[in-house]
């Protein structure tokens, strides 16, 4: 009922609060994908739900995720029982494609801080990225792929995982003009730059 | 136990509350089905079961519709507690036949808000589109054969994905004359449709 | 554990609330059953039980069943609390044949208000059907092996889907004389047949 579809790279004209651009590796080559996460309904407790065909090591990243926004939250925003008050659902479309690995570490988390904050991250931006429990952000596969994908996408700024950096030194000068990049080695890194406001983003450009 | 049977194209005369026709694309060619939610019985919280031989995909569409729907009608209709008091039940005839795909959602979610808010869709009308979390409608496969689907039934309106438009307009012009078709790019479009008075939709006519 | 035996077409002389006959198709022709409903225990919540090596679309059908059954009560006997408060268990003869598909939708149904009304069914009936939520009765395969089963059960009235009356018309003469039938194309009808008086039942006569 319904073939697969290619994943099309932009289904949003702008962000909003709880929706984060990642950006995937396959056989076909990189694809940009959003990632939503939504409140459903008021909950005694913290619940999080999961769709999207997500594989083992996918659905293990939501635990990371959730884990580490929570405690983040805690820490930074002690008032605010968001997770704590709140179904939480969150979905990768497209929901027939089916999707796994770590690389969307970090563009989870911040899915659930923008969404728990209120605050949509800066416009044009894309991530990807593996998340440690505590926080480390590791290398990933498919940097050149993933960067012309994000091209694609009308992105104009990626955040990338610092022990990547040689992947993307080895890019062509054209390529690196057209994306400002950002290497993160712990998620206080992403946070920064995903909600920052657009000022302070253009002091930190690197390329 | 009794032979699968070829799925019959109407089971409804005028289709009640929390009855929406979607339209399906089998290796036979097109279908169209009705999917069916109904409240079972109070509850003390939200519940949603589904039976129909749904595939994974499919039953992960049912998710993010109910996810999606009980934040709609959060959203526009605050004092609506349906959701939060009935145990509800989704159904897709024929019982034997094996059903998958995400082309359901907009379908499934239209369904949902029917019952909740306990208004029928407008008549003779069938849809078709992947429905994201937060709402964006996103393309299917197999337009011409649902649109021939949707003929066979009785239909004369239709709502398809906006990224399906080409599609639509790559059908000959006898089958395009025969069908009202509108375009939906977030659920919004959908909403506004299948719940306008007939009045409108004939202003919004397109093709 | 233990053969399969072939089913014997007659286990009831005279059939208690709660059971009713079924038509079923096989291999090797056609058999009638007895679908037995019975409350187990007070239960604080509704529940449903089922047994009878029912395959995974059966085992649907019965959840449908069970909610169409819950919703009819609620709707025509707003008082009867029967199924919320009892543990209820269903079971179809032979434990050991492995039994499947969607044509015993009315049946189960019907078993369930009998039992929940405290009211037999009319005696020789037999009834084959798969049943949608909403309670459109659809149709099933096997009528003439169904029908020829049912006579040798001793069985004088049998209800067949409305879109079936095609594949009774096409019985011989003599197969149609012995049986008296009803056609259903609603939930509605197949309970006017299966709890009414015989005199209604006879003014009804259709062949």
């Amino acid at each position: 009922v319904g073939a697969p579809i290619f994943p099309k790279d932009r289904i949003f004209d702008s962000t909003p609060t709880g929706v984060v651009m990642g950006l995937a590796w396959t056989s076909l080559g990189g694809v940009s994908l959003f990632i939503e996460t939504v409140a459903v309904a008021p909950s005694e407790k913290a619940a999080l739900r999961c769709t999207g065909q997500m594989g083992d090591v996918m659905k293990e990243s939501t635990e990371i995720a959730f884990s580490f926004a929570r405690r983040w939250l805690h820490e930074h925003e002690p008032t605010n029982d968001f997770f704590d008050k709140n179904q939480i659902h969150m979905h990768i479309p497209e929901g027939a494609t089916p999707k796994d690995g770590p690389s969307a570490g970090i563009t989870m988390t911040t899915t659930l801080l923008s969404l728990a904050m209120g605050k949509p991250v800066r416009q044009k931006l894309a991530m990807t990225g593996e998340m440690s429990l505590t926080g480390s952000v590791l290398p990933v596969g498919g940097i050149k792929e993933k960067v012309l994908a994000s091209q694609r996408a009308g992105v104009d700024t990626v955040i990338l995982p610092v022990d990547n950096k040689r992947d993307w030194e080895e890019l062509d000068d054209k390529t690196r003009e057209l994306t400002r990049v950002h290497f993160a080695s712990t998620y206080r890194d992403v946070f920064d730059i995903a909600f920052s406001e657009d000022k302070v983003v253009s002091a930190a450009r690197k390329a």
